[in-house]
């Protein structure tokens, strides 16, 4: 199909579409004439990829570019899930980061295998550095809460990467997972919050 | 404390405290001359609130700016949580989302309570979407899994909002629990991500 073809069965505005060719995040069409090429049901897959995360991940066209090029390599399960992680991690060095914070994330992970540079293990100790300089160094029922429910949740993750047929499939997996499961399970503890409120402190219905 | 001290006690550099009071994020000081004012620990504390909304949330300025204004008002929690929640989740009319993704999230969602419009709802709903357009509508063992989670993580979010003692320190854990725990819990997958990656793929270790 011709580029107008590809804007109007993807959404995509031609002007996005060709920013998208500049910056290397879409595959170049097959040049059919000298101003001209052809897009086929790849590209239209890729600017649903695209538009995925960066407007529902939030994701920056930098940072997605990252991933796709994840994608698009014939790199192993972990490498992927290793650049996924940082791409979408803050940047955060060990050092910078308060020994009681991270020795209270360690206490949490306790009996995990994880590596000390992990991206998740030095993000979740700057927040509980953030709750401790706000004077709540004790969060004792609170984060192990989280530490359960994430490891639930990334046994789902595995479980449907596993469940894909091919590499290709496994890695968007891992990508697309990553960056719009975060987004996923915000939105759900969003709706959860709102039930776990109004079954605790609704008034009960007339009888 | 002058300003000076408020930035050398926070970290804080004084260019950007003037421009959170100019911002209005920051509560002013009490004046003490024609060109200065003097800071408590009031303000020491809504400093760290406010780098924690912005480096550690994400959070926009204008942002942090909406759900300080929900700490400081005299509304209810479930204002407040109402707040917090649209402020960090994005902007979607329900009209705009595929019935199909809502239907699907509603699903999940059997026996809730949850409004039709709350903000969690919807972002899920855009999220699936995302999915169904990527050729992936049946996500039956990994969305459920999700939502199973969130749950869990919501009742400990209202535990630890229950614990605290007054109005005021009760709105400040909605909201910045609400930033914070999205956080957290991004940080804790990714760790129990690399954790279940090595649990089921790694070599056993040698006898």
């Amino acid at each position: 199909m011709k580029m107008a073809q590809l804007s109007s069965a993807s959404g995509v505005p031609v002007a996005t579409i060709k920013y998208y060719l500049r910056e290397g995040l879409l595959q170049p069409g097959q040049r059919s004439g000298p101003n001209q090429s052809l897009y086929g049901p790849e590209h239209l897959r890729r600017l649903r990829v695209i538009r995925g995360l960066l407007d529902v991940g939030g994701l920056s066209v930098a940072a997605a570019h990252q991933v796709i090029d994840a994608i698009d390599s014939d790199l192993g399960l972990a490498h992927t899930f290793d650049i996924a992680q940082r791409t979408v991690s803050p940047q955060l060095e060990r050092t910078a980061l308060a020994p009681d914070a991270l020795a209270q994330v360690d206490d949490v992970l306790d009996g995990w295998l994880v590596s000390p540079d992990n991206p998740g293990r030095l993000a979740a100790a700057r927040v509980l550095q953030t709750f401790r300089e706000l004077g709540q160094p004790d969060l004792s029922g609170w984060v192990p809460a989280y530490a359960a429910a994430a490891l639930a949740v990334a046994d789902a993750d595995l479980d449907e990467i596993d469940a894909r047929a091919d590499r290709e499939s496994k890695t968007e997996m891992v990508v697309i997972g990553t960056v719009l499961g975060d987004a996923l399970f915000a939105a759900l503890r969003r709706a959860a919050q709102e039930h776990v409120t109004a079954e605790r402190y609704a008034a009960p219905p007339a009888p």
